[in-house]
């Protein structure tokens, strides 16, 4: 569902449309009122279909939008955030990802929430990502990778300031985000053998420390943990030059230093298409790479492009993972 | 001229192939025995024709690449930078920069030097462009901008490590670099009245104090100040959606924090025609976006389309520059 003042229901609704005929289906975990009202709002033609669980939703996915019912508490204005539906929020997560986790839907795909308007109901976490980790017992193991058409990018340090990303950044981070990078490619994305390429963090990468030694006494020895254990990496190379198109034929994964030095590029190639992947988690889960837009919900105008290509790169990782099982089992 | 053994030489060579039908002119200040030499190697039919002044290069340029000759000490072997030559390095430096002051030329283009190859013959600092500041009188007034046919960046803090871009990132550098920007843009761009775009520096601008408060401690008074010289400026961008086709063309120019805040991007979107342009001088200075790489110097297969942008971009900042004096005159 996501934040019901949000542009996510109007999303759910277009990417139905733009959907129904394709190989995949999605079940929306959300308030069947407020979906059909918002649809007759936006003169979207969508019929919506009451589910009692996931199996029948794939059965109606073709003739209408399947919902599992979530009710809101209060009538959902766009725009306007309301506190008496933070429960509900909270509840198609928690149910979303009770589903994923006992394999009735291949993965949870989130539409776009407001922190600020669940903190008072007692949601405790920067983020949806980290509250998926929770839900799923993965605390602290979850890892973002940003992934467009033509880049993927595995920010080790996050949501911090810069000041504060510098301070945190270590060479046992880098190991886990390019571990844990790793592993979902293989597994998830079906490369045989990932390439990841290693960002510097300085201008130049350094410069054979004129500018910085980070590249020596941080990256290197995270290197060299890797490459002990097979992985090919490369690196690290110097941050301006590595996302241009040549660059990028040379590796599957960008592993950079803070959140700007991957999410620039992968934005400045391809603003639409980006889709967040949380990797690090039992569960498939992706998002749309862009917030709630309260200043353009309910207009009808919102670009369901994002959150398609979500629902799309989900569906492609679940089916994987389950063949994978499949064979293993 | 730049190294002589990394590609500047072969580039000048292209570079009149290219334009020598075209509406601008350049005078090279290297050894004419070396380009000729260089001319035969990598099979590039060059004339070369040696000038005892900038006035006679411009009468030359349709038939031949004219030359105002810097003699070399030692051979020039392409790859091998020679410390012998580092006198003659210098020496086409400083008489391009006294060339450019008494008006004989409009500009300087510089190919790229190695620094490590000059420091034993005196040459102390980091680069050229603070050499070329200290020859025009203007120490430290020097504003690096690249430009490419995509976007212009101005980076703050530039040649130093992420680290310690943070720590001397100031309002008064912000304003300098902003100020300097604006100036160029209305003055040798032609731009009537410029638009700066301010990056923030955190993740998400800083997400109102949440991931850092350099955005109101630092930017937000430089911001404030430049308003009240009526310089239009807006910000600050989240950095990560500031460089997308829609945001670009809101923007002339965008002064960025740190050097790979604004060269990812640049560099990310044209690898080729980034031209390095420095501001602040009494001169017009620009130069190619690359280094000397020495690894295909002499090869005969480096790309000139930065050192022509390079050259042309000069030439149209020449032009207004002077057609300015003419009018203010």
């Amino acid at each position: 569902m996501g934040d019901p003042a949000g542009i996510g229901g109007e999303l759910s609704l277009r990417a139905w449309h733009l959907l129904r005929s394709g190989p995949q289906c999605f079940v929306a975990l959300d308030d069947p009122d407020r979906l059909a009202s918002l649809a007759a709002t936006i003169r979207c033609d969508v019929p919506i279909h009451v589910v009692a669980d996931a199996a029948a939703a794939a059965d109606a996915f073709r003739q209408a939008l399947p919902v599992l019912p979530v009710r809101l508490a209060a009538r959902a204005v766009p725009g306007q955030p309301d506190k008496a539906n933070a429960r509900a929020v909270i509840d198609s997560i928690e149910r979303a990802a009770a589903l994923a986790l006992r394999g009735a839907v291949g993965g949870v795909v989130t539409n776009p929430i407001n922190k600020a308007a669940l903190y008072d109901s007692g949601f405790a976490y920067p983020g949806h990502t980290e509250f998926l980790a929770a839900l799923t017992g993965a605390q602290g193991k979850q890892i973002m990778m940003l992934v467009s058409p033509q880049l993927r990018v595995v920010p080790v340090t996050v949501h911090a300031s810069l000041r504060a990303s510098l301070a945190m950044l270590s060479t046992e981070m880098i190991l886990v985000a390019a571990r844990t990078a790793h592993t979902a490619l293989h597994r998830d994305f079906g490369i045989a053998r990932p390439r990841l390429a290693m960002a510097g963090l300085n201008p130049h990468a350094g410069e054979r420390g004129a500018l910085g030694d980070e590249e020596s006494t941080i990256i290197a020895p995270a290197m060299a943990a890797l490459r002990a254990d097979r992985i090919d990496v490369s690196g690290p190379w110097p941050p301006d030059t590595m996302f241009t198109a040549a660059a990028r034929a040379r590796y599957d994964v960008a592993i950079c230093m803070y959140h700007d030095q991957g999410l620039i590029p992968l934005k400045t190639l391809d603003m639409d298409h980006g889709v967040n992947v949380t990797l690090g988690l039992p569960i498939v889960r992706t998002s749309p790479d862009h917030g709630t837009a309260y200043d353009i919900a309910g207009k009808g105008v919102a670009d369901p492009t994002s959150l398609i290509a979500a629902i799309e790169l989900a569906a492609s990782l679940a089916e994987r993972r389950s063949a994978a099982l499949g064979s293993a089992a």
